[in-house]
């Protein structure tokens, strides 16, 4: 879950949200980019590709923060559209029920999910997206797996705190884990 | 839950339909279309309008039976193809699970759900519709209520065998339960 | 929602509480107790009832914040007792996938919920509650409704901050409202 | 998903189980039982063992037909009571809503479940069991497995159908997929 810096009035200062993650559980969203076919079957996943400092690939799903007086759904659009482009045109759920949630604990261990920054807690939603996605920000890429494929050790071990597991959870909720 | 006669080979004949209906619960799908906005949030939800031969309006889902070999999101597709025409664009939900079950029970009571005719147990799911919808067969008009209206004692009162709850069930579900 | 002060160390000081209440979305879980049958089917919701310093009758769910570093179960089995008692036997699903969320905000219109003091997004879920319910803490009793009871415009007009709508949210899920 | 043979009167002769299967989907429950601790978290799966004629040992989930006139809470009861005995104490989930539907078509491929005998839709539920479990009919043992086990290839590849995914499934949608 990487965040860049937001420096919107009334929004947290880098401080302040250093503070707040040390005493408070911290909301955030997940979603797992999926094209469909007609019939609304799952036939692809969308995960970001990240290059580390050091050279070393990653995937990961499109993550955030909900910010204060913020609709999950608002959250989720906007998180949707940082990351894959102004023309991807997710359609985010009509219910606001999310397949699972997943509790990033800074303690390894507790959950299946960790995140040393903070104890987040994240809303996680299958999006599908319709339009053309083009990755921003520190993503490098925007690379589409079948299912088969994203279920695969070899794209799951590129994937890290948990999301591996979350990625597989959203396969099964979808009824296409291999 | 209206049905027309369906005589494509390998079908039941309609003596063995009512032989069946007798032996088994049937399995039905009910789908609630939905007009949503930018953000997935219901505004609209689309209900059928039948005259019946005594000049009674009535107001129903989009309701069917699967078929022997039909996946339910075939079924799904079937029959809003069926009852909204060739270019509503249902999206159809890239998960299976559906919001609930409605269990339709010859003997009024024991569900909330009456079906006078057979015991049907219907997958009910929430579908949001893009496109022109243009009734055909044996409905007369589809018409779109806002949440509020949908979930008003006019519009209830003109849905039967207990559509009125599971309308009631999937506002709920999508958060728009006035 | 009402929160009593919690003081073990740690925590937020009330000073802290209030500023990251105008900061951050507060992550909260919700909890409606209910009494099923042996079939797991829902025969009772219970509600805790509480008296206003001006003499109204409130009714309530059981509410309160997700603390840092602790899991949404353990949050939900402490709210649980603090409100229900310690023999209540509360029956948390195995799944943690809430029925809805809701989200409560202090501004009101934007969502069904609304909390003067904060925005909170809460998990909701659906609790059985097999033993004694001995109401502690600032809950004058604990009350069982049938469903029909529970949506009834008498019981539904005692509970605030959209509290009534996650009721009748936590009904249909269980198939149960009138 | 194996059936005993049923003689109840009003039920289907073998042979018009048989007719029937060959033309209508047949309404089917999954149920997984499993063992949570106190804050409702799983800590075991149980499976059926079967020993085939030709020695080979396989496993399998609670699973069996939906009758006439029954409710699906019914059902579940009433094949978790035959596959696990009189005073395993099941607790069927207070919400109709399955985690999943699985579809076992007779020809393999199109979904991951296959049943050569019929086409049956499946109503999947995860059932906490606090009882003792005592396997009657044609079940040798019910055997406990931690998640990690359950999903291991060991484990999954004694299954059959399909039910290894439903299993994985299951894991998934309580938070216990390793």
């Amino acid at each position: 879950m990487t965040e860049t810096t937001e420096t919107a009035p009334g929004w947290l200062t880098p401080e302040e949200l250093e503070l707040t993650r040390a005493r408070m559980p911290i909301l955030y969203v997940d979603a797992v980019p999926v094209r469909v076919d007609d019939t609304g079957l799952v036939t692809h996943v969308g995960l970001l590709l990240r290059i580390g400092s050091d050279g070393t690939v990653s995937r990961a799903l499109v993550s955030g923060r909900v910010h204060h007086h913020e609709r999950v759904r608002d959250a989720l659009m906007r998180h949707l559209e940082k990351d894959l482009g102004p023309v991807a045109l997710p359609r985010v759920p009509a219910s606001p029920q999310p397949f699972t949630i997943a509790e990033y604990f800074p303690t390894p261990g507790i959950t299946p999910y960790h995140d040393s920054r903070q104890h987040a807690v994240s809303l996680a939603y299958v999006v599908p997206v319709a339009g053309d996605c083009r990755p921003r920000q520190d993503a490098l890429d925007l690379v589409w797996f079948t299912p088969q494929e994203a279920a695969s050790p070899l794209v799951q071990q590129e994937m890290s705190g948990g999301q591996d597991v979350l990625l597989k959870q959203a396969l099964a909720h979808v009824g296409c884990l291999p």
